[in-house]
């Protein structure tokens, strides 16, 4: 049921501008997101601000997720904790919840142990019940987990369901673990899309990242899997200046979009996160003039009329 | 009231072997606390594995803390967390709880900014009806707060009453913080006690730390407090050798002489953290057995007998 | 003379393939720049792995730099270095050697310090008789220099010429600099080209990066300059799928692209560096097939004619 | 010959005030050095700041050492740095300057592989001619090598002819390591002897280290080996808080402490090094009348009679 092929977007968490937790805007992406066919979505990952948030409110979110679109698409939840116990218990909740998947990342302790990350996965699978999906991002988590690592985890643990490639560089990583893995495993694309076209050339399955226009990574995947390489190369490429802005850090610039497509009511990030600047703003505004001039953004993507 | 001057042992969390919360030890160590007359305590700091507990865990804890010893003695809550709104909503938890101080400390954001970390102890400040401890201890939080900016925290921020001088040198550091702020405030040695002796000729105020035997540093501070400066040292030295071995990372040597004092069942620590090493159990035994030959450590240490 | 508008590319250094300090190939992409005309190059940056170069090695790069090029363009010599001091040495004898400009960076301490920052531009300017490049990169050096501290540093120091500004986000903080900045400095952009578009529309003056292709940043400097936005983006789009295939991490995609431009006789990057993957090495040959088929990138780019 | 048991102090590299190498002070700390019968010393260590010289002031540095001591004790210098092949060029320049032994550490890569760090190792011992002492260090390297590595790496290279122990917790790490290395290996003590005692009971051959009063870390070890472990114990916690003092960051206390003595014309520590704090400074000599009050330290310490 759940294959992890496709495209899975990490959703932003939505706040009020007084960073309360904003229910209605979540409801109203989700809508969106299966309005536009997505084959699932991942909250409580880094661009939902996870770890700016407590317990409560991860239920709140999880919840919500589940109610809006849990009978029609999978619903993945981040659950990645620096205790192993705690991203248990996560883990259970989001089962309990109803839930479809979690995704789980290590946390960087003072001295690095590969030892210690296989155990981390093994105990968090054996304590839950649901599809893992491992996340490989050494960017967010400073942890560096090797190929052999990876092949050692996946094989001890059946429940390892999918890989999140987000370690650089991620085609050739995905081609080794490919190589290496004890079973077939899908590969999803991460990084805000910025080496998709290169990580489907190995073999990604598809995409589980934030960029803000899920139907141009839609489209790039169809194109891919039809076999028309040119046209999907070409829609990444007439995407990829956007691409390349969101990659700017903090989380922002994403929500900034997902305002102007009218699915956030505000793009208020949780202080100490940083805010728009307005030379950024400034920008994105030409940068979509430029992309996609005379679009309504705030309706589904038609990426063919787009690219032209 | 809650003057910050003395002794404010930090607790360990402790856990039965499975890693369930251990209520009745924490009561037992708390009762100890009392017993021997320390000023205060800190709950969920780093040794208490605060990162590695869910927000459920944390406020049993604080109950647990509050009703034992909250009529006799200053309970301190650390609340840190890497969002600022839920940095807030944990002090609030503590003061609705009936705790008496919170302990605050910034975390590290991608690209330091001085100006984010005022914001947030300002933020924090404000959200709260608490006196709160600012913790300065780059070495776990990996944020270098220089002294002018500490000096604009504690100007702009009256709930601020404490220091607890973590930043090394911190002798140097608490003379620089007493002649840069704008009141004066206590500041509190921690650090295991590492640097003790030479925080107190600075101006430490006493200890806010987890050694194992606060004991000692009562009669530390009690010696230096009244003028024997040669005995302080004595002190001191005599129990360097242990205060030191306690340096070695991990909380789990701290938990195993709690254990050994009788006051944790058990001295498991939280995965991922390490467990105790068979050398450094038997080490641990031979320098008990030459700091305190003969002395049984479930008992209140007699420091004055020990150092002979 | 030295006005720092344009393209100046921070050339690789090349090796032998036993790793030996290749001159005849250095000669041959210096001429090659010289060709293109570009308006300076700069030896001993990051992408000319100087930090695992002796420092007669060091000498032997700048002599042939300037042996080979510099009556006609500007030599940049990259000399950060731990030590202060030593920075000023390299400094000089890039000096004595005949180079135009220095490029300096600061490098990390164990405690973050802004005064010692701005001590250290300061004495290595006062130490040498070239003009600087401030290069601002905390993803390689670890140091988060914030505008003001640059904006003083830049006022302390007359020396300073120019600003390679590749902390991200770029654009927002060329920005902000230019309304900090108490005199006009150019300010060049880096970071491989990433941002390019971005920096332009905020005034960055060229580039000053290691993309394989200086033509393409020559033809995008030259069409934003003579005003032709559309060009310009165009320019850049086209070959952001090259500029983002070369932000994977290493230096052994640009060697390798070199090399098969026919400048470097081997792409060997010096151990530990890393080197190309096979996987890299094909996506790489179709990539070139997709943005610029036919082409033959032994000679230099005639980029109007790539993109049609 | 080079047996490395005994006590090889680590050497400050002397300056004069305006940051330039003093020869005579180096010459002077040798001789000192040769005077109270040491095993060897090690020039161009962390304590060195041998990250802040240019390679013409090393060779000055090992040139003198050689000459001063080197018919009379192991000369062993350290020559990492972060390019391999730059590595072995430092090693063989000591080996033509007559050392007899070179100190090795890795660097730290963006991306941790083991693999790099075994290949970094076996470059450089098939590069020189000379034992090489491998420093375990990642407080100072950010290089975390677990025992399997080491093990690897002590198996591949027969040049490798000790450990420098100084990965915490140190003690059990020696225990780890004598269990699973493939041969019988020489493992000295370092982290200025801050768990000296805890290192020896583990089987440490001695010391390696910086602390400024060598004879302390000579009367321990020789009261070690021929078994009067209370002995031992009491020279060790004697001199403990002038250890701990020590262990505050930055070369400085160290060199006001080897200029107090008389080895050092000055205390200078090169930019960007900090200075002494005047706190620090008056600490000190408090420290130094506490500890060994009425001591002539310009002379070789009478260890027997300070600790009474």
């Amino acid at each position: 049921m759940h294959d992890f092929k496709g495209v899975y977007p990490i959703l932003a968490t939505p706040f009020r501008s007084d960073e309360r937790f904003d229910e209605e805007s979540l409801r109203r992406m989700l809508a969106f997101m299966a309005r536009i066919g997505v084959q699932g979505v991942t909250v409580l990952g880094v661009l939902g601000e996870a770890n700016r948030m407590g317990d409560r409110e991860r239920e709140a979110i999880v919840r919500t997720a589940v109610e809006e679109v849990g009978s029609r698409m999978t619903v993945i939840v981040g659950i990645s904790h620096p205790g192993t116990r705690a991203t248990v218990d996560l883990g259970r909740m989001a089962a309990e919840l109803g839930a479809h998947a979690l995704m789980v990342t290590p946390s960087a302790e003072p001295a690095p142990n590969d030892a210690r990350v296989a155990e981390y996965f093994s105990r968090v699978c054996e304590g839950v019940s649901l599809p893992v999906v491992l996340q490989d991002h050494p960017a967010s988590t400073g942890v560096h987990m090797g190929v052999p690592l990876i092949a050692k985890i996946v094989a001890d643990n059946p429940r390892i369901a999918c890989i999140k490639a987000e370690a650089v560089p991620s085609a050739p990583k995905i081609a080794a673990l490919k190589a290496a893995l004890s079973r077939d495993l899908p590969m999803l694309t991460g990084l805000g899309a910025l080496y998709g076209q290169f990580d489907l050339e190995q073999g990604s399955s598809g995409y589980n990242t934030g960029f803000a226009f899920p139907e141009v990574l839609q489209a790039h995947v169809a194109a891919w899997q039809r076999g028309d390489k040119s046209l999907a190369r070409r829609v990444w490429t007439h995407f990829l200046p956007l691409i390349v802005f969101e990659q700017q850090p903090g989380v922002a610039v994403r929500k900034e979009l997902l305002r102007r497509r009218g699915l956030l009511a505000t793009g208020t990030v949780r202080h100490p996160g940083g805010a728009l600047s307005p030379v950024s703003a400034t920008q994105l505004g030409e940068l979509l003039d430029a992309v996609m001039p005379g679009v309504d953004i705030t309706q589904p993507l038609d990426v063919a009329a787009v690219i032209g």
